[in-house]
């Protein structure tokens, strides 16, 4: 069914439909190309808010939008829901599990990172990541069905595992989630429960550098943690995981070993790149970082394939200050935007300088009315870093519907401090015996693949 | 950990978070006793728009509410997420499966029906029925992806089985169904595809009486099934389903057998009473009709058990008019207060007349300003009776959050005929090769259970 509806029309295909892959194909709106979108999802995910559905305060589609109706007015554009196998540079074509090979002339690959248990693939099923909609869904039953089955234990040691949530890395997601797990039981869940105080659960928040948010400057780390501990977070910093089994965690912090019970422990400490860095190193001989991205030219392709690009998490750009750009949607914006300008200069014979990412600054939430923020030229936190985190994050939403609701959602959250999306649905949603509730391999593997 | 707060205190314990379950438990508020509600999942559904998640306009959170949010103010209530194992009307107790039994004074059953394919159980997972979250997300998925493997099909006839919808069933959820399959091909979807029209899907509606919605006034019926015809349904009546095998449905009308290619097929024919029924029978001797719904008395008891009340879906209740009351939501709602009341009159040492059902009227939706309404002393369709139909889901929800979320949703989709709830998600969201889609039997056993 890949018709060339005209021969000359150069086709740019775009694996992944994230930030880097949708803004490509978006600033491709008028130029004179053929543009085939390949992803494995039929929906765009805004990343950054899918902690709010881990923790029950929006839902799925709030925050995804359908990759055909945004792209719905681009009529040179082709959405194609489907798994690249495997790329061919040389014969310049992508293979794919469910559809003969696509020919493209230009090719971007924005496949992004996903979890990494650094050789401990294992901690997988105990530990979920959260990258997609249903590792959130996944991470939201078992938040809310560890209250369920604390109010039902009357052991008061297997009670208070069910109330101890282990966060394993301190960076924005692990903050994040901390937080809001937080605000959950000191909160949100307030007199909901007869048999347990909810307040009285632990968050632990665990990292292996001696502070959070390594990339952001040390007085904002210090105010996070201080924030965190107002919301009755445990921050151990210096703290490296060193197993996880039967719902205990082994954290050496210096040379004591100490062990945690805890049946709610969410992953939050590595990333590594999608196999297609790997899949166009074997082919091009480019090179990839230590956690598979892949390293690209100041144009954003990969040596020797000025017709490959590669862009967004699955990048890494070293041409710019002394560490590679950050795994950050704004990076995977901007560099969707440039390879865009590119494509449409290169048509008219023109050139482009080198790709420069303007950094706007970073920003984490912590929790309500708590946020930090780093602009490079000024760092603050508190209230106004918060609403600047509100204001940017509904700003980015793809659709206008999504934005809508979601200020709704936020407005009517925050004066109610309610979590009405904070439903246990799914595999296992309806288990009774919270004995078993983990420990079933089937369970946990059909629902984080 | 039942403990017995007050010895004298009476213990009512209710089973179901429905509508019959809730609005009992919500009109003992000031009650003098301790309520504990019982059920598997941890929300109240708003079943009545169910079929709008399946068809991707709401979100699950929308229609769904956390039962201890709904009775968080109750403070002679507790929730408790468990299933019920069996009940023992003589020593007073309800087993559980992951907890010890709890003693009660009073016993409210609410437990509802499911879906009955009358002996062909191996149809459930190639004709899936609607009746939880996980059931709407499922028929979510394979809508939208039907559409998807439609548009990657080169061979027309495997593609038209992928754009042909069949839906057994012309009741109200069949109805509902078909109409909103219907406006996704012909308006929500249009110019989303690049291979596909999507305005040449089939959408049938199959039913086996000689009418739709048989409940209705005949002149209703015949309304309905002139709007579902502009909408592009084609509604077969007096059309018994005698196979599905395949994604083949074999449908026998008079003498004539004609086999129907479709790749999605959906249940909307028959419900079964949920199996407390059948306990109660064998513990009481009390009667189950022909799909196991519980005879109860005048004031919803079971005979010879005072104390044992069955409200609900679950309920036939004979006593008013030549047929037991329907199965529909306002009945339960009616029931729980009714009982709720009777409670409390009993606990004064009063009585309360015989149980009386005020139909208010019925109502079903056809699609967007499309709408049929019986009020019993008149009949109405169109604009009018859809805006009656949108008022009255509104006013029903029960949290305020989910009715201002509904209204934005419902009022920014009569604008735009969006669906941006329409994501491909759960098991099986990305698969790639179209033809193992519905044949992988772990997929669709998985989902369906």
């Amino acid at each position: 069914m890949t018709k060339n509806l005209t021969k000359n029309i150069p086709k740019v295909v775009i694996i992944g439909g994230g930030f880097g892959g949708l803004y490509t194909a978006q600033d491709l709106k008028n130029a004179p190309v053929e543009v085939t979108l390949i992803d494995k999802r039929n929906f765009h995910l805004f990343q950054p808010l899918l902690y709010q559905v881990a923790t029950g305060v929006l839902s799925p589609a709030d925050i995804a939008s359908p990759l055909r109706l945004v792209l719905r007015q681009h009529k040179n554009t082709k959405v194609l829901l489907d798994e690249v196998t495997d790329i061919d540079p040389d014969s310049k074509q992508v293979l794919l599990k469910g559809h003969e090979p696509i020919p493209y002339d230009i090719l971007v690959v924005a496949t992004g990172v996903s979890h990494h248990y650094f050789g401990n693939d294992q901690w997988s099923t105990i530990a979920p990541g959260l990258k997609t909609i249903e590792d959130a869904l996944e991470i939201r039953r078992r938040i809310f069905i560890a209250f369920e089955a604390a109010e039902k234990e009357s052991d008061p040691v297997k009670r208070q595992a069910w109330l101890t949530f282990v966060i394993i890395g301190g960076g924005p997601t692990g903050v994040e989630l901390a937080g809001a797990i937080a605000e959950i039981a000191h909160s949100a869940m307030k007199g909901d429960f007869r048999s347990i105080d909810t307040s009285q659960a632990k968050i632990l928040l665990i990292e292996g550098l001696d502070r959070l948010l390594p990339p952001y400057p040390p007085e904002l780390s210090a105010k996070a943690e201080r924030d965190l501990t107002e919301l009755g977070v445990t921050v151990q910093t210096q703290a490296m995981v060193t197993d996880i089994n039967d719902h205990i965690v082994t954290v050496k912090q210096g040379e004591q070993l100490k062990q945690i019970a805890s049946r709610t422990i969410l992953w939050a400490a590595g990333v590594k790149a999608s196999n297609l860095g790997q899949i166009l190193a074997q082919h091009t001989g480019c090179e990839c970082d230590r956690v598979g991205r892949v390293l690209v030219e100041t144009d954003l392709s990969i040596p020797g394939y000025p017709d490959v690009f590669v862009i967004g998490d699955l990048a890494n750009f070293p041409h710019q200050g002394d560490k590679p750009l950050p795994g950050v949607a704004p990076v995977a914006m901007q560099e969707g935007g440039y390879v865009a300008k590119l494509i449409q200069k290169r048509l008219k014979g023109e050139t482009l300088p080198p790709f420069h990412y303007k950094d706007f600054g970073s920003l984490a939430v912590i929790g309500q009315n708590k946020a930090v923020v780093n602009l490079g030229f000024a760092q603050f936190s508190g209230f106004l870093a918060w609403v600047l985190w509100v204001w940017a994050h509904i700003y980015y939403l793809i659709e206008f519907d999504n934005k809508l609701i979601v200020m709704l959602q936020w407005g009517w959250n925050y004066f109610t401090q309610g979590r009405g999306a904070r439903l246990i649905t799914g595999e296992g949603a309806r288990i009774s015996e919270p004995e078993i509730l983990l420990e079933e391999p089937k369970t946990v593997t059909s629902v984080t693949h």
